[in-house]
């Protein structure tokens, strides 16, 4: 183990918070946190995800072991996603992230109003 | 402020989000926390990022209010990154994912060789 982590390029933790910092894994996280949830219920609470983005973020989440999918035999098939412990613990590190966002986008808006760089 | 906050497309805090969960942002922020750093220390620090990525990261760390950027008038000239109250705040949060994949990476490894799934 690479005491740096993901400062160092090399280091596995590297690639592993590069997949942890996405808008879309965060979301799709913490919205499965809330309970079991089907595919097209996730697409309706992570508004604007596309079913493709959805897809490869579920299976991603999925293969890291954040969380597992479900397949119930129904007829059409219902698919139900449940976060695992170690999603979890992950989720719990997001949500401040998301709270944080919510309760300081008027000061990042202020800071970008008076900043004369632009990006 | 939508209530729903990122889950919400046109909310500002999608937005917001997508800024925060990127992994060049995050390894930036953590590397200035630790007290005023030059661009080209900082660029070692956080191992693998271009030039040009690493001039855009700042840039919008700046723009967002999360850091300052002082010029002092050497030959050459000494650019300076300090981090700001705010983005301080922000670094509290970060701090602790940069540290979970640290301590879970084995047990990421592990889910990703028990899965059957690829991505």
């Amino acid at each position: 183990m690479d005491l740096r982590g993901p400062f160092s390029a090399t280091c596995p933790t590297r690639e592993l918070l590069d997949q942890l910092a996405d808008k879309w894994s965060m979301l799709v996280m913490m919205a499965v946190s809330g309970g079991p949830i089907r595919f097209n219920a996730l697409k309706r609470t992570v508004e604007g995800i596309s079913q493709k983005v959805l897809t490869q973020t579920v299976r991603r989440l999925e293969y890291n072991g954040f969380l597992t999918r479900t397949v119930y035999p129904t007829v059409p098939v219902t698919v139900e996603y449940n976060i695992t412990p170690l999603g979890a613990s992950l989720v719990e590190l997001i949500e401040p992230l998301r709270e944080w966002a919510i309760a300081n986008i008027a000061e990042v808006q202020r800071a970008r109003e008076a900043g004369n760089n632009r990006v």
